[in-house]
């Protein structure tokens, strides 16, 4: 049935019926429910807007973005937001960025489940402690985690296996025969982080290789500081002959420090690096090609507005747990130990 | 003034004068509105929520996204956002990112301007005839345009100068020898791709060369379309000498084909590419490095929320007017025309 139809049944002109199914304020209540029901009843596929009021719902999900931290300048941040548009931008679904001071995080969640303004929340980025779980529960507002914390209270959530990832491409070193690894990691207040060292380390322990504190180093994923914790760990002696790298973007940094060091990658130092799948930052087009494990962080994005979508109708939370493992992609910037 | 004093002062709570603050629903009309008085009136520094209830705004700005055309996938686009983030995240105001069907553009707009739920808008990337200048006009409700568009109607925008950018470096390539200089554009519907034709046109004709049609062509922005119209253009005999390209992602794709080719940038094919300044892409990285016409997307960004809040707060829009010149940094990928 199209619109010229619905307004003919219904006796009504065409321009009025489209403004009820747009919620415009010259259509009174009576006629816009009278006209909802009839597209329903008869199949008419309205818009966005219109399927909005129909079901009650905000059609927005809300992202609450912390000040101190501007996550709209982390490329690891924007990528998984691009992949979340692709979700919910299709469906016209408004996704409603809410930035906070920190100590305003809770009123901010509250403002958004008290005025009905989103109809979910995504979390990113969850600590290893995160309060915003038992929160969101008590407040009865739909999320899903990207990521894990720990938490006695039962919640959707979707996350990559840092720790598998972490493990396997240690070993992976170990089994070229190296045996002083750096770990240059993320903040391990964050879960991810944490986890990716906890593969690390059992790696290491599984072949009775003692862990060398020095060459565990954390911090922001960006260029600079992996440029800095590198530089750092190459000044020891003897100095780690492999590199477990928690981004695309400190690799690149820590590439620069072996550079400036006079080594060569590959050769002198292997490096393997977490690869998000950025789209202008391609590990095949590196000289020389950088190991990696793999795992689409946009992909990871899509994923979570599809079971946000489910979730606010009405799939039950504690049935949503999903663990993506992790790909180890093998290339040039990973060789045997050098000798010594 | 703290929240304790108020408290006092008042003869209330903390709790309830916190509550009332946020806007929680269990606070009544009347004691809300004496808390938010003695708040204004002791400068008691409310937070963002607080301050939306005393002004009557709504705190948040809109972005309408056409679906039929990802820009959380467009680079171009998030280097923007995160600029305009950059301004509005520090001062605790909303960004609603709301995506339309192109039919329902109009609606989406009406549905935000009725509804206050955003204060403005920011219009992005305008076509050389936009219709949304006149129907904000019309809704009164208040935005921003990056970038120009051919209107009668007066309005708040702030562009590059890409006519001047683009004859510029055109001007730069025939000083340096060449004659058959290509132009790989963005799509021709938007304003800065015909201003950055035009200024390419207007260099060539004040030097009496004419314009090889074959050598003129726009599409997306992208690593992909960069390649293709390249190699088209490196079939013709005789091949153009230097090209000029629309963007960093463009010139990606432009440089893999003059390679494809067997043939060298900077010495058989000289390029100067437009630089958005994307973080992870640097062209004083590239081998050889890139020429470029240079200007921060994000700064723009940053540049607008800054406006847009002015414009919400009473500035005329008419005022609001801002051309800012454009770099060209010369590097290693642009040499004189070879021999032939």
């Amino acid at each position: 049935m199209r619109l010229k139809e619905l307004a003919l049944h219904l006796g009504l002109s065409q321009t009025t019926v489209s403004r009820a199914l747009n919620g415009y304020p010259e259509v009174n209540e009576e006629t816009r429910r009278r006209v909802l029901d009839a597209a329903r009843r008869h199949g008419y596929q309205p818009n966005a807007n219109a399927r909005r009021l129909a079901t009650g719902r905000a059609g927005a999900i809300g992202i609450v973005l912390p000040t101190d931290r501007n996550m709209l300048l982390d490329p690891h941040y924007m990528e998984f937001q691009a992949g979340l548009g692709e979700t919910l931008l299709a469906d016209e679904i408004d996704i409603v960025l809410s930035p906070t001071r920190g100590s305003d995080e809770m009123a901010t969640y509250r403002r958004m489940a008290v005025g009905s303004r989103v109809d979910g929340v995504v979390l990113s980025s969850p600590l290893i402690a995160d309060d915003r779980v038992r929160l969101l529960t008590e407040l009865g507002l739909p999320f899903v985690l990207h990521g894990r914390t720990e938490s006695p209270v039962a919640h959707a959530w979707i996350d990559i296996d840092n720790e598998g990832a972490f493990r396997h491409a240690t070993k992976h070193l170990i089994d070229l025969g190296h045996r002083r690894i750096g770990l240059v990691n993320g903040e391990t207040r964050f879960t991810f982080a944490r986890d990716r060292e906890a593969g690390f380390r059992s790696a290491l322990a599984a072949r009775g290789i003692a862990v060398d504190e020095r060459f565990v180093a954390s911090g922001v994923m960006s260029d600079e500081i992996g440029y800095r914790i590198t530089e750092r760990f190459l000044c020891e002696t003897p100095r780690p002959t492999a590199l477990l790298v928690s981004s695309m973007m400190m690799s690149l940094g820590a590439f620069r420090a072996i550079r400036a060091a006079g080594l060569e990658l590959g050769r002198d130092v292997s490096m393997i690096a977490h690869d998000d799948v950025f789209p202008f930052l391609n590990p095949d087009v590196m000289v020389p090609t950088m190991s990696t494990t793999r795992s689409s962080i946009r992909a990871a994005g899509k994923r979570v507005g599809e079971l946000l979508k489910e979730l606010v109708e009405g799939r039950a939370a504690e049935t949503i747990h999903e663990l993506w493992p992790v790909e180890l992609v093998v290339r040039a910037s990973t060789g045997p130990a050098p000798d010594g």
